[in-house]
């Protein structure tokens, strides 16, 4: 591989940069740039035409080759830097993320530059989610059943927190996304004529009767305090997964794999 | 309420002991004791008949009147301590766990007083999972679902981790719990007919062409390596939920939520 500058100091203020840009979302707002950590997560993101203006290695621990094919796909304008072991270890979240990070360019997702894949489209909305784990779990989700969008409606943490990243295995790189406030969503969804299906606790039927044939949004609120007014107000069904046990409710994210894959069943 | 017992140093040794028993699994298995936070869980374990060897509570902090009605269910050999906020945010892994930390007897979860609940029963299985968050989403979806037993293979993480307990909001107490080797639960399985539906990438059908409705295991892997040989080995039917997207993997509770419940559909 040809040689490349490199970062030898945890002092080095690129390396602090990194540090910031991963720990602190206001510093990632106010820059438009956000860090990748791994090779699958790059590949992904590159897949997707995600602009990356710096990569930094750690060459001992990266797979040189997958990298030279990787970097073959960013734009000229990229710099390449490789790090010490020592650098690497005060950037990565762990030691396993093959010894690659870079810093990338965010995207604002908004809904006015969103675009359906279909014209019978099925949509996941999110009100609110805030823990990464739930949000990365659901765009996994989202991207295995192929849905035509992803909204995340009122975001409490921002797409580009490493921990999504990472939760998602790099699905917020594949799916079709957008971010609003609840009004410009729900303005968007009559718009585009989507029917709105709440998963709430009242005045619900069983999912399983619902018909998700159509054009439709299935709707998920926080675990904490479910759905706000807004959205059951403009309701076409609120549907809820029967629960027999001894609690009422599950994790987000496992809920709205059943009602999208109950969707899903259904329209194939 | 009545006078208790007042713990004000965090130096105190059952101040230790508890942190100790949240922290190292070693500590919980020496000794069979384990830490429950909050109302809600403790409710839980209440009703599964937990034993209770010691409820520590922060007047300030814990709603008396439901801690009252809670302790009037618990032995007499309970020992009961007030602690000073202090004391409290030195043992709780949060301000928001309402006040109260008890001491609780775990138990051993082996297959031998394992009883179904039912004559044609529903089991999930999974093998080897490691992450608490998983494990809590699927104990809380086998409570939702109201799964005949859940049965874990080849433990890495004990169930009485805190983490654990917390993501499954209890319902580490409300399930049918075993725990044991792989070859142990094939006997298991085999000893009282039932059928073993494995999710796993080859050799698979469609998990809406398989056929739920009898006596039977739904079986899960770890997201990084499946299911081992021994489980395949012994499957009646391998199942997979079609991948559609970028990525060929779910988060392993949505996997296993997806697949419950469509045995349940099929199964009403």
């Amino acid at each position: 591989m040809q040689s490349f500058k490199e970062i030898s100091s945890v002092q080095n203020s690129l390396v602090k940069k990194v540090v910031l840009l991963k720990e602190k979302s206001r510093e990632r707002k106010k820059t438009g740039l956000f860090i990748i950590e791994g090779l699958r997560e790059l590949q992904l993101a590159l897949r997707a035409n995600f602009e990356i203006e710096c990569v930094l290695f750690q060459p001992q621990l990266c797979e040189e080759k997958r990298l030279e094919q990787l970097l073959s796909k960013t734009g000229t304008s990229t710099e390449i830097i490789t790090v010490t072991n020592e650098v690497y270890l005060k950037m990565a979240h762990r030691g396993t993320t093959e010894g690659v990070l870079v810093i990338a360019k965010s995207r604002s997702h908004t809904l006015d530059t969103f675009v359906l894949k279909t014209n019978n489209p099925l949509i996941l909305v999110a009100e609110a989610p805030e823990k990464p784990g739930n949000i990365g779990a659901l765009l996994r989700t989202a991207d295995a059943a192929n849905l035509d969008g992803v909204i995340i409606a009122n975001p409490i943490t921002d797409l580009y927190n490493p921990n999504i990243i990472r939760s998602s295995v790099g699905c917020v790189f594949t799916n079709n996304l957008a971010m609003g406030s609840t009004e410009e969503i729900l303005g968007f969804l009559k718009q585009n004529n989507i029917k709105i299906y709440c998963a709430a606790l009242t005045a619900s039927i069983n999912y399983l009767n619902a018909d998700f044939k159509g054009a439709n949004a299935i709707v998920v609120g926080t675990e904490a305090t479910g759905l706000s007014k807004s959205w059951l107000d403009q309701s076409h069904q609120n549907i809820i997964i029967p629960m027999e046990g001894e609690i009422d409710s599950m994790n987000v994210s496992v809920s709205a794999g059943i009602l999208i894959f109950e969707a899903k069943r259904q329209r194939t």
